[in-house]
């Protein structure tokens, strides 16, 4: 469910290509080719049939609930069947409401009443199929009806709270209209709701994803005047999943808390409009010209609003019975470690059609499996047990995985070997993120795809675009060391960390189990039918990837990293990148401790010396911040100290794997692959992190003020981040605990390869 | 006539804080109080006055060759009569051309003509009384008819035209329409015409100073659909002052160049237009959708255009005679020193009423002039000659203050003490620009004017404001490092260089005499009305400085430094701010060349890779970018070794007058008058710069693809900039010496000063 990889986010780690720590360890392998298996793989996706299937999943919106979600869960498990999968629907039952009625107007100083509606778009016929789309509506909202002040908020992010602040403008008891971007939708109105907003509007501003960045649909593939941006806004950064069985399977008779009890539903009623209807909005606030910042790209003056003289109505009802939801789980026992499981997953509900997200990844998966089947067929057989996930509800708060890997989590964390993501994708250029282990085996496999624009790898073509970023004029110094790297091919290209925003979130954050997601994107939209009634088939096949060739390609690189898990020797895994990533992580957080200290004394003699009022314009003026809290030096040595022996360690381990392989019994193979498991296990002890303990992961979390965008070594940072500082020395000690026993089961593994050599605790 | 200061360029150098090398050399003095003679003639300015003035200048549009800008020539020097100046009118025969028709329209593939006029604002009187105004018109265009294909070219700067070629598109016998700011409005049509384009249409964004920016005039200072910026286009950059006699005075019997010889007069036809009416222009075009930083904010999708069917006609006609103009030249001879002067010069011609730009300073320099005549008939003279200069036809091209510098450039050189400029003005911060040599001193006059908002010295609302940017999340490094200078109390803050856009360039980079630039802004307005029908009385009053505080400030720091200077017992100047910026200067330069060389090595192995390519969407392809050339290393050892003499010489120099100052005949006191000036004159030997050779400062120089911003040492930095590395070569040699014999002057200084302290030349 997250937003489309898109161009003007191209010089942002949204690429995945995370802070580029990880560039001295693994050097790359002299290119290996393809395996055979591979290469037969490779030939048996065919993207006319994955066109095909995205077109039947594509033909009536298909969000939770509706009619044609479960006849896609069908079509998919008849297909594994078909496929020689041993496959069936495991259901849970799930707290979705669903709309009943929703208004929003505004009602002085003119009336206008929102249309919240979005119309056919001649020349896209599915547009005209939307008798079961769901209408404007976020899921997990407050039901409620308020006529309010109304007050613009920007992002309605932090900072932007703190500006207002600033500026002596309170949504207290008003409604806030803010724009989509930056941080995750869900926090606006979280965060309006903690300042004391009494409803939320979230628009989608035509400088974001609409004119301003493209030809609109069916031109380009910028938002159409009316087009919204349909969402949830659980509180995902406490937990995601069912919102009243956090921890445990939403199964039919599972503990449940009740509505008002669970602390991830708002309580404030909150809508989704077009920039159509929001000018309607903005043009009426009155008060303040809003900072340089904030301003979007209709043609207005915006103001921040907040007087009496400008009232909106919003009123919003739904059902919030509990429904049922379908995943589809398809299996290949392995022949020689069946225990041991290759986790490949997609989810396929969408918000409306759903052609980019999720079909657009859903038939690479298909394609995949059908592949796998006929490779059965053909006699093969995978050493280890191949698990092909599709998911439902993934779009309200990733219901489907979240309610399965909980539910499993005990087997879980006995077998899975890794996770495999996608979602939506298109044209462009190849993203990767998630656990550092697996950068290296990434890049190999990336080596091995051919790229459809290019005919060179997709590798290739991801290092060529990260020389031309990092070469722009206006590239900051991350993307010029990524540059340096990619031109380097003796070196590994970086994978980006994993936050949230699909079903990878439950695996990697909360059992610890290594997970990656990979897409492609940055070509095919700028983003604007993202969750509308827009991202159609139509929309897909003639703009997003034309001849799915994308698509293809994607189900070529998660297939092909399956079956090398499923089928290899020894684990693919490589941990100098893990340890020179960490040690960059580390120096980060350190840098943040000392950025703000000097900021907050800095900031403490200026309000001491009067700066703030004396910059200050009377005719517009603004408060002195909030006062920052002197931040204390730190003890990091437990965490140095950790770092330096994972360093030792990995390089251990890398080095007596490659001395060792061909040597190893197939006992010792089996051993290593579950020590993978384990290792990457001790990252994500029970303690969980500071007030959200779900997330058990020290190293890799959604950021609990961004949502999406990771948070790296996230219990430290962000201690230091929000002025917690007793949390960032329990939690340096405790993430540098976590990291010894992860250089410990390293050490071990080095112990079973028949190696001396082993670092120690200090 | 540049641009006010405005919001938007806050986070700038434009502040008139420039990069930040001067902090170790001079630190602030203990405040010295101002003299009685500043306090009497601070007592003497009177903003209800100068208002009068203001309301009589601005009573009608008062262009160059208007009887308004005559009249109000004649009304000063009344004025400097009455108050006991000895005055005169000098006139200069200038081209100047007038408008006699503009026509503009869309023929393709609708039609629409340009409406190039602004209505009247309701409340705003003065804009009913336009009927001598110019219309929509920038002097020194080319006169022609031409109906061609429209082609977007962003600002139309450098950068715009290398990414056109990259896509294909070629402005060769098309029209451009560009849009306002980046870089100065002549270098547009120029670039145009060197690319081949047979017209220019200049536009203003709302993004860049219309809705965006703030509300609208009337209600707020950002333009208003219909306004327009007049202006000048011709190329200011080669020199400015009269098109046919560059170097000498315009007088009657000058030689002239045959307009078609002057190399600054444009060969094609441009207009300035509004945004409303540039939208019917621009959401014609059709073909790619323009890059990112390309896009403005009206309510359309930016295309590039460039093919045939979307046609523009641009025809306009100009009276090519030569037009005489009006400098008011009032002199009180000095008692002591008649031959030492001290200038002080604000232009009076507008665009149309010209209330901010320019009479917010001509009223200024009255008020100075009123209070200083009537502290002559208490008693008090000048120990130096102070000459008070009220210029014509600055807007067109610089040409009373050029024309003048030139026809006086003997005696100037020998009697010039320095220049002190002044132009608009507007509520907010103080900005300085100038000769490093005037920094402390500047510094000590800021920390006696009171601010008018906070009641603290402008000196310190200075500091407060750069503390503030520099600490703010999205500081640059200079912003950062700024804010500490500005921070600690003992040390000097940086005043920014001169470019151009003002009446100080012929004195500072052509004659070499020292100059300073003073200015408030940065609150008053976001520059929507500049050189337009609505920079009138009302505007100023009302929004852009009521009651006229900050211009009364500008008077009160303006003409304290012309009396500091005219009185002083010692040079009021330092040098080791001087050497430390210049010592800035050369690293700044070394730098470029390894940043440029480390480019072009990049940009040669990725044009190998066939990176760019590789990165090209296909359906949205671009060419590869022209190889840069290699860059060779270069001997800046002379540089080098000036710059650690100059730092030392500086050193000597202001602790000898530290030391000796109370000690020095007056005869010795003259002479070190007469040396700061022939000190300065060393940085403008008569070769000049490459290819612009009536550009002498080797320190100084408007930017030759810049235009207004100033480039430092700018032969060396331009030549390493444009690839023409003879040039950088020789010009380190000749720049190295320039500083060679400045630090001669200073040792000569030095031992005039009675003390053994010298350096000696490497």
């Amino acid at each position: 469910m997250r937003k489309p990889i898109t161009t003007s986010l191209i010089l942002t780690a949204i690429l995945g290509i995370g802070p580029i720590h990880a560039q001295t360890a693994t050097t790359a392998a002299p290119a290996a080719g393809p395996s055979d298996l591979e290469r037969r793989f490779d030939g048996l996706i065919d993207a006319a049939e994955m066109t095909g299937w995205m077109k039947t999943m594509t033909a009536e919106p298909n969000q939770v609930g509706s009619p044609h979600d479960r006849a896609n869960a069908e079509m998919v498990l008849g297909l594994f069947k078909d496929w020689g999968w041993d496959a069936h629907i495991e259901t849970f039952r799930v707290l979705y409401p669903t709309p009943i009625s929703e208004t929003l107007e505004l009602t002085a100083p003119a009336r206008f009443k929102a249309t919240l509606t979005e119309p056919p778009i001649p020349g896209d016929e599915s547009t005209y199929r939307m008798q079961n789309a769901l209408p404007a509506y976020v899921a997990y909202q407050g039901d409620g009806d308020v006529t309010a002040p109304l007050v613009y908020v920007n992002y309605g992010m932090k900072e932007d709270y703190d500006a207002l602040e600033r500026l002596g403008v309170s949504v207290k008891g008003k409604i806030v209209i803010a724009r989509y971007g930056v941080g995750w939708r869900g926090l606006k109105p979280k965060l309006a709701q903690q300042h004391g907003a009494v409803g939320c509007i979230i628009y989608s501003d035509p400088r974001d994803d609409g004119y301003t960045a493209e030809d609109a649909y069916p031109k380009g593939s910028a938002r159409p005047p009316q087009g919204f941006q349909r969402g949830s806004v659980a509180d995902m950064t406490l937990y995601p999943g069912d919102p009243l069985t956090p921890g445990v399977g939403a199964t039919e008779n599972a503990q449940r808390l009740a509505i008002k009890d669970s602390p991830v539903i708002l309580k404030i009623p909150v809508l989704p409009i077009s920039y159509s209807d929001a000018q309607h909005f903005l043009a009426a606030l009155d008060g303040r010209v809003v900072p340089p910042q904030w301003r979007g790209s209709l043609p207005i003056t915006y103001h921040v609003g907040g007087g009496g003289a400008v009232q909106a109505h919003i009123a919003v009802k739904s059902d919030w019975s509990l429904k049922p939801i379908y995943d589809v789980v398809a299996t290949i026992p392995g022949t020689a470690n069946p225990d041991q499981w290759v986790m490949r997953g997609n989810h396929h509900d969408g918000w409306v059609d759903g052609a980019e997200d999720p079909m657009s990844g859903q038939v690479a998966l298909l394609a995949e499996a059908k592949a796998i089947g006929t490779l059965v067929k053909q006699g093969w057989r995978p050493k280890r047990t191949l698990v092909y996930l599709s998911w439902d509800a993934e779009e309200p708060m990733l219901l489907g995985s979240t309610e399965w890997a909980e539910q499993h989590a005990d087997e879980l964390k006995q077998k899975g070997l890794i996770y495999i993501n996608t979602d939506g994708t298109s044209r462009g250029f190849l993203s990767a993120e998630g656990s550092h282990s697996l950068q290296h085996v990434i890049n190999e496999i990336a080596a091995n795809v051919t790229d459809p624009e290019t005919g060179v790898s997709i590798l290739a073509r991801k290092r060529a675009q990260l020389e031309v970023i990092g070469t722009n004029p206006g590239a900051n110094e991350e993307a010029r060391e990524n540059a340096k790297i990619a031109a380097d091919p003796s070196k590994d290209i970086p994978i980006g960390a994993l936050g949230s925003g699909s079903d990878y979130s439950a695996f990697l954050q909360h059992l610890g189990l290594p997970a990656v997601n990979l897409a492609f994107g940055a070509e095919g939209s700028v983003g604007g039918v993202y969750h509308s009634a827009y991202d159609t088939f139509e929309f897909y096949t003639r703009i997003a990837d034309p001849g799915l060739r994308y698509s293809r390609a994607l189900a070529q690189a998660a297939g092909t990293l399956a079956l090398r898990f499923a089928d290899a020797d020894v684990p693919p895994q490589r941990y100098g990148d893990f340890a020179d990533t960490v040690a960059g992580y580390l120096n980060e957080v350190k840098k943040l401790a000392d950025t703000r200290r000097d900021a907050a004394d800095m900031q403490a003699k200026m309000l001491a010396s009067n700066a703030f009022h004396l910059v200050d314009d009377p005719g517009k003026s603004s408060g002195p911040p909030d006062a920052l809290k002197p931040v204390p030096h730190f003890n990091f040595a437990p965490l140095e100290n950790a770092v330096d022996r994972l360093k030792k360690s990995a390089k251990a381990y890398d080095a007596a794997l490659a001395q060792r392989a061909a040597k190893l019994s197939p006992k010792t193979r089996s051993e290593l692959f579950a020590m993978t498991r384990e290792t990457e296990e001790t990252l994500a002890p029970d303690v969980g992190l500071p007030g959200r303990t779900w997330y058990k992961n020290l190293m890799y979390a959604p950021g609990s003020l961004t949502g999406y965008a990771a948070k790296t070594m996230p219990a430290v940072r962000e201690a230091i981040e929000q002025e917690r500082w007793d949390d960032a020395d329990r939690y340096v000690a405790i993430t540098a605990a976590a990291l010894q026993a992860y250089s410990d089961k390293l050490d071990r593994a080095v112990q079973l390869m028949g190696t001396a050599q082993t670092t120690a605790a200090r």
